[in-house]
């Protein structure tokens, strides 16, 4: 097992390795006091590991509850963390008590912030199942949901208390959801010092590699909790991915591919606007194939720009893309409204 | 024109005067750049003042929108709450710009909660205008709403960057309002060393009453924002006040008539109990009368003590209850789950 440790505005493990959720209970009990536990988790996940974690919480002595709401991203919504506080409200549970976040990242991101409203505040633990979540969203404390109008509109800053990693887990996915958590982890090899990319294009074990992105990730977090600065190198690829994946109505990429395809024409408008040179772009090419990404597609970029502009990191004097400089390190840029389009376009062959 | 800087996990200012609404615009922009601000406010309110709080921030150079919600307590809900949101998201509000919340009580609670999750958190500013919520819910960054099962049983921690108290909008207020504000101040005489009480019963300025009480509150708060230990003497008589105004569905009692009553029960129970002497109980009684506060109520004592139990404050172990010493003085005391009934009991002749 490999453990690293956050030092946020809350310090908390997190735990990497085999088989985990069997003893997820001795892990949860180390940092909590046995209490009431909701275990919240979705439509997918819950069938395949709801009872096992049930059983390790309780042989730890804690009194445990299920909370499963019907899988999918749209059900990332208002209504799916209102009903998490009412099935705690409705059982009782009190500030002492904690939630148990079981499934990806849709999944924490409700059940964090569900339980960082209830009754202002109450603690949670993640137990990951995705590799996008593993790498991405089971470290920071971002939490939310989104309005009809845009991704991740509402929610709140929640740090958890544990993350439990299981690996055997990520055996169950399909080959799909593999590939999809590659294109986050691509993203680290570029935005920070590391042999991450030559380990990504060779074999690398998952463990090894969950830990490493993990890593960057908490290193980046604790020198900017709240997205003030550094953190937003984590929007690599990002800005133009959530324009991409809304362009299509969220129906044809999923995050993973449509961070793919971000970060390849971000890199090539860097190249093209002189901060960097085309090998950049050519190595996030080659390692997103590797993992059967897509390095493109065919909404105009006039679409794209504007969607990006609407977007909620944008602000009047316009948007900070990160930009890479080389493999290993990226800049945060603001690019005026006006400037945008004709910054990307250059990029385009 | 008096003002108190709170000293919290953020340092903000609450200016208390006379006419302070028509120059608003003046004193937010000394404290937020110009940017979109957006006025939320309730049916009552808003037809009588938001107007003016526009105008005077339109003259300080904001962009300035108004969003109204029905009035009333069974609208604190999270549906108000997701309104505000999505009307702050239609309009294009981003990370930068800033929420008024122009009302009492509820106004605070759903202008502060909505702002504390859009985006994961933006500015907002309260313009209190009823007495309760100038010395009650206007300090603290307590923000929330109900659930079909409970009073306040999700929100966060949020604090305002300004607070404004028009005192002169208090003389538009119903006798009714004033007195239901009169409960809480009263509280605030109990529970720490000041001559609050003696002015309470004397013919105190309103503006230096509203300083006298918000200065306690800040006191209080400044210990112990997030309510471990110290802040919880501010629910003094409020533990059986919410179980009395759930026992009547919120429909005899005001929340201030509620909490008076709660006072003048819970020092009963303490003069029996050997925690203080009769005096206590009759100073309150006498000074609820003052102001036309009722001072007992028909509820059984075996229901409030039932529902004060599954209040989200009580714990496994039991409620911490506030118990006065003297007129000034209050200690927490946890009372055992098995204990409740015959401590309170004691006190009923």
């Amino acid at each position: 097992m490999l453990k690293i440790t956050a030092n946020t505005s809350k310090v908390y493990d997190i735990l990497i390795g085999s088989n985990l959720i069997k003893d997820c209970g001795k892990y949860i009990s180390e940092v909590v006091n046995p209490c009431k536990a909701m275990i919240v988790t979705d439509s997918n996940v819950g069938p395949l590991y709801a009872d096992a974690v049930k059983e390790a919480l309780c042989s730890a002595g804690f009194d445990v509850y299920i909370h499963t709401f019907e899988a999918g991203e749209k059900n990332k919504n208002i209504e799916t963390v209102y009903n998490i506080t009412l099935s705690l409200a409705e059982n009782g549970f009190n500030r002492k008590d904690i939630v148990v976040a079981l499934g990806g990242g849709v999944c924490g991101d409700m059940a964090g912030f569900a339980s960082s409203i209830y009754m202002r505040g109450i603690r949670f633990i993640q137990v990951s199942t995705s590799i996008l979540s593993d790498i991405d969203s089971s470290v920071g404390g971002k939490t939310g949901c989104d309005l009809p109008v845009g991704k991740n509109l509402i929610g709140a800053f929640h740090q958890p208390e544990l993350v439990v990693i299981d690996t055997n887990v990520l055996t169950t996915l399909p080959k799909h959801f593999y590939n999809d958590g590659m294109g986050e982890a691509i993203k680290y090899g570029v935005i920070a010092p590391s042999d991450l990319m030559d380990k990504i294009c060779d074999d690398i074990d998952i463990e090894q590699l969950i830990f490493e992105c993990v890593d960057i990730k908490r290193k980046v977090v604790e020198n900017d909790e709240k997205e003030q600065g550094e953190r937003k190198l984590l929007n690599f690829g990002h800005t133009l991915g959530h324009a991409i994946e809304k362009y299509y109505n969220f129906d044809k990429y999923t995050h993973g591919e449509a961070v793919a395809i971000g970060m390849c024409m971000i890199s090539d408008a860097a190249f093209a606007n002189g901060y960097c040179d085309k090998t950049v772009g050519d190595k996030i090419r080659i390692a997103c194939k590797r993992f059967s990404l897509p390095t493109e597609c065919d909404a105009p970029i006039e679409e794209l720009s504007k969607i990006a502009l609407s977007d909620k990191k944008s602000t009047s004097s316009g948007i900070d893309f990160v930009l890479p400089r080389t493999v290993g390190k990226c800049e945060i840029v603001n690019i005026k409204k006006e400037d945008i389009l004709p910054f990307l376009k250059k990029g385009i062959k």
